[in-house]
């Protein structure tokens, strides 16, 4: 059981500015019993400071991927955490490592696949990052000095994470569905996007919060593969709508491919 | 209170080879409100390496006790805890990180100074050394691979220790807006039905589970009072259409109240 919840789970690294903190974190997630190690725009990978510092988790380094975009590293994924030490702006539902891990442990034995993102080691996640994400988990730190180091960081969440698996005492619900993935959600709020500027509700032009706000909305809900499709359905029927009152006149504007 | 547990509890570490390590120790304890660092015979202490990957912990380090032998380290504790992968040979207490920090709490908040002892990078504790302490820590590791990193296991110690020292008193999160109330859903709902049957994607005379669908997704989501008025706002610019498109001749049908 606990072999699948760290089989689903993926350790995922945007923009990381130090090697060593990549083979840091290898060897952090390889004593947690984990290996799928993905990488967004390392600035060095491989390297000889990677292998020196992950002192024997080469095979987690073999089957490391590296990605240009976030998205792309988690497109799979039908949960998405970040690892965050502050969420800035935007009131993001902000979690203990053991109230993640209980999320992460219920996807992951529903046979989702679950990333957890962490940021580059000076300046996190960018808010378009946080975006592609559905919550973020915050390791508790000591009043003004919040100063984790990246791979200590993958090294709680994965203890934690090893903790719960191997108590032995979540049960596994078993879903209606199966849970929207990362590329299903982008198309989602592409279509929606759209949609709104079709209706005369939004001007891409100014763009303010909304999309924002609307994307942290939908994803906090982690929607399933069928209300997917129902939101897909009512926007297309809003967008035909408009064609029929000569607001459009191409077809599909916006739609993307479907799913 | 947790303050009297962080400042009672001390990290010793024993015959630490790699300087980086006694750094990383030291940001590892800051992160997490601790700070007293002992250490035992180091290889090298003050150094460059310490001082870098200490990154900012340099009061910890500028309060650190240099001493030659374990016994003088733990002289004043009255509970002294191993963190051991394996306890050879004697049939030590074995605890897990949320355990010993159990025994921990208890000590320091009745004033009994407590020590957590850390051995050597490549070998740990001798037996000797392990008999100065009353108990060993093991952090789970996977099945072949238990090579955790010094500071890495430190960074585990402290972080169970402020986690289960702070419980309950975790700082609520002030919410960007206040919940949307029981009467605004009903409202949104009630809109949300009518402006599907507007743009032709609900016949309520089949009613099927849509609307259960989506009441549930969005109460799932615990919309606040500013995303309640988006939402709103969508669904009037959507009937406007159909108005246009001349699907609905009246106006501002199944809008119930305004809120």
């Amino acid at each position: 059981m606990s072999a699948r919840i760290l089989e689903n789970t993926h350790i995922v690294l945007v923009a990381t500015t130090h090697p060593g903190n990549i083979g840091a974190a290898a060897r952090a997630m390889k004593t947690m019993g984990m290996h799928s190690l993905r990488l967004v725009r390392p600035k060095i990978f491989p390297g000889a400071e990677v292998t020196a510092r992950a002192a024997g988790a080469d095979d987690v380094l073999a089957r490391t991927r590296v990605v240009d975009s976030l998205p792309a590293a988690v497109a799979d994924c039908g949960l998405v955490l970040a690892s965050s030490a502050r969420t800035r702006g935007l009131a993001w539902p902000e979690m203990t490592p053991a109230q993640g891990v209980t999320h992460i442990m219920a996807a992951a034995l529903a046979g989702t696949q679950v990333a957890v993102v962490f940021g580059n080691e000076r300046s996190g996640l960018s808010n378009e990052e946080l975006e592609s994400c559905q919550g973020a988990i915050r390791i508790p730190t000591a009043d003004g000095y919040s100063s984790l180091n990246l791979a200590a960081a993958v090294q709680v969440i994965c203890y934690e994470l090893r903790k719960q698996a191997c108590a032995g005492t979540v049960d596994a619900v078993e879903p209606e569905a199966p849970a929207a993935t990362g590329a299903q959600l982008e198309l989602l709020y592409r279509h929606l996007e759209q949609c709104l500027v079709d209706i005369g509700f939004y001007d891409p032009a100014k763009p303010m919060l909304l999309m924002r706000r609307l994307k942290r909305l939908f994803n906090r809900a982690q929607l399933d593969a069928n209300e997917y499709n129902i939101l897909r359905g009512i926007l297309a029927a809003a967008q035909q709508t408009a064609r029929d009152a000569g607001r459009i006149t191409g077809s599909n504007e916006g739609r993307g491919e479907s799913s």
